[in-house]
């Protein structure tokens, strides 16, 4: 292929990029150059009425809370509304196999080099060679260049298995919670670690939605970002709430789980003050919900992701109502959520047979 | 401070650097600035006729085949001959807190801005923060400056726990077993990874013994190096042994294993081919020992390493016998090993009870 050709780039009919936003989305040019080729799915929140702006030559969808009630009817309840929790809703209406969501406050990242990073690329590199949660390889991704599983690994765990989602990280203003935020309010992420690696199976980790891929044929129907913000007691554990439940149902259904690579530049720090308030409740209900996410056991029956979702909801309902009754509004909502991404993707079996469920 | 005054080095009398060699010590002249403060136990294998040289100026104590034998009579029938495994025995005789454990191929790496990296330095800044097994933090270290626990850690965690191993990596020559290095002759590990983190509680590792540090009131009983070299049937997996052991004990005792920095440099590949005839039994059997340790349950009442290391091997005695019968020879030789631990460094309460067992 000559220089001068625009490669094709990676799978770009077959991914689809959600944004949640409540503004101009200014910062899609810094971008141009990585996203212009794939088709975006723009989760519009709050007021309906406001016009969103999405730089010219994007190829996009947009919704906005009109179009989400619309579509889902009674449905659109488990959809969080003055919450970026709404950008669950792009994961259900995509019909792509692989979702990349990032936040409209992360900005293009350079290397040490000072090349500038195609977050997108590396997260298909990731999600496109296998996981090793099985046992840890100390010179980390082993499927990388330059690198191998290391004496000692055994060789009947040297395919891995499918990864299923891809976590990147932040340069510059790191993800923190709002007391450390208010404790290190100059923090600032400088180290660019140049590595990817499996979370092990049978480790929980904090899953940020702000920088992340994912096989929506392998786990979408766990990508299921909770009830947050207006009505509800808690905000901004959205993506915590969906990286437990994935990571779980991941380990039980073989599926892997990278984080590292790519970084992006996350440009603003959110309001501390607000943030705690937000979190306050998710900070000490945390303590309860990882010892019940580390103690799932999902039985074997459960083959599918949606058979997984459906039988966590119940564990949820009886184990954490006990914690505060928001977790029986929850439990229901998981189930209407699998109801509805049902409903909009419907398997190949059901349409044969006619049914609409 | 002024800067013309060589600060004192960290922990001079508490640690003690383990080197098994069967050739004379020239290496050491490249970690002079950084060794030679520190105590030196130099545990030299083969022909214990052979003199072996070492720099001057270096503070050292040295140990052949006589010496072991003489110290530890009979119960020197666990102390491998012809294998860096003998290293262990160096462990056994240390008074101190900390070892850190090198081989003499390995030599001073430099970070990517060119700055000559203090391996030791940055081992014990290791074993001195703690780790945090039970929860991944997804910006590594959370102890390192500028990084801290992600928001969706939760509270209750962030004190971690007390670490008892700190696993360095290798720059140039990888770590790799003999199929690999046969397969892949040329590559060299040139990725610096900037991170330190902890091996998740569960997760098994493969753990090199070419750049180790540990702390050996915490867990030095578990650092068995096994049986291997002459007269037994393996080689080359003494490392990978007392990194199974000791992470399953760490994982039982609420004790933190890291791995990541320093980076040592590797200069010199071993034969693949003296490597192969070392490993392929191990190739095979490794196949059946991992699901044993990833499946090893120590009973509450082992409280204590040694207690938990005799379980362990009554364990190996039971269930891996039917591999091989080397593994009765082997567990027979954890026996002796922790006898001959015990008897070499006697607890305070033995001391004070005038029992030398």
């Amino acid at each position: 292929m000559a220089e001068a050709v625009t490669p094709t780039p990676l799978l770009k009919d077959e991914l689809d990029i959600v944004i949640p936003t409540i503004r101009n989305l200014d910062f899609l040019e810094m971008w141009r150059p990585f996203f212009q080729q794939y088709h975006l799915i723009i989760v519009q929140d709050g007021d309906p009425a406001k016009t969103i702006k999405v730089p010219e030559g994007f190829d996009y969808e947009l919704y906005n809370r009109n179009d989400i009630n619309r579509i889902l009817g009674p449905k659109a309840s488990c959809i969080s509304f003055k919450d970026s929790a709404c950008r669950c809703f792009g994961y259900l209406v995509s019909k792509k196999k692989y979702v990349f969501t990032i936040d409209d406050d992360c900005f293009v990242a350079t290397e040490p080099s000072g090349k500038k990073i195609n977050a997108l690329e590396q997260h298909i590199k990731n999600l496109l060679c296998p996981s090793t949660p099985f046992f840890f390889n100390t010179l980390y991704d082993p499927y990388r260049g330059g690198a191998d599983f290391v004496r000692g690994y055994p060789f009947s765990l040297r395919e891995g298995v499918p990864t299923a989602v891809s976590h990147g990280l932040w340069l510059n203003i790191p993800d923190y919670d709002a007391p450390t935020q208010l404790v290190k309010p100059l923090e600032r992420n400088t180290r660019y670690v140049d590595a990817v690696m499996t979370i092990p199976k049978g480790t929980l980790f904090p899953m940020c939605g702000m920088n992340l891929a994912f096989n929506r044929e392998l786990i979408g129907p766990a990508m299921y970002f909770g009830l947050m913000g207006d009505g509800q007691p808690i905000g901004r554990y959205d993506d915590m709430w969906a990286g437990w439940c994935t990571k779980v149902i991941c380990d039980h259904l073989g599926l892997g789980v990278k984080t590292g690579l790519p970084y992006i530049y996350h440009s603003k720090a959110s309001n501390p003050f607000v943030n705690l308030k937000k979190e306050y409740k998710g900070i000490y209900w945390q303590e309860e919900l990882i010892p019940f996410f580390q103690s799932v056991a999902l039985p074997k029956d459960c083959n599918t992701v949606q058979k997984c979702y459906i039988e966590l909801s119940k564990q949820v309902r009886a184990k954490l109502s006990k914690v505060d009754d928001y977790f029986v509004k929850l439990a229901d909502a998981m189930v209407t959520w699998i109801e509805a991404w049902d409903e909009l993707n419907p398997s190949p079996a059901d349409l044969s047979n006619g049914s609409s469920k």
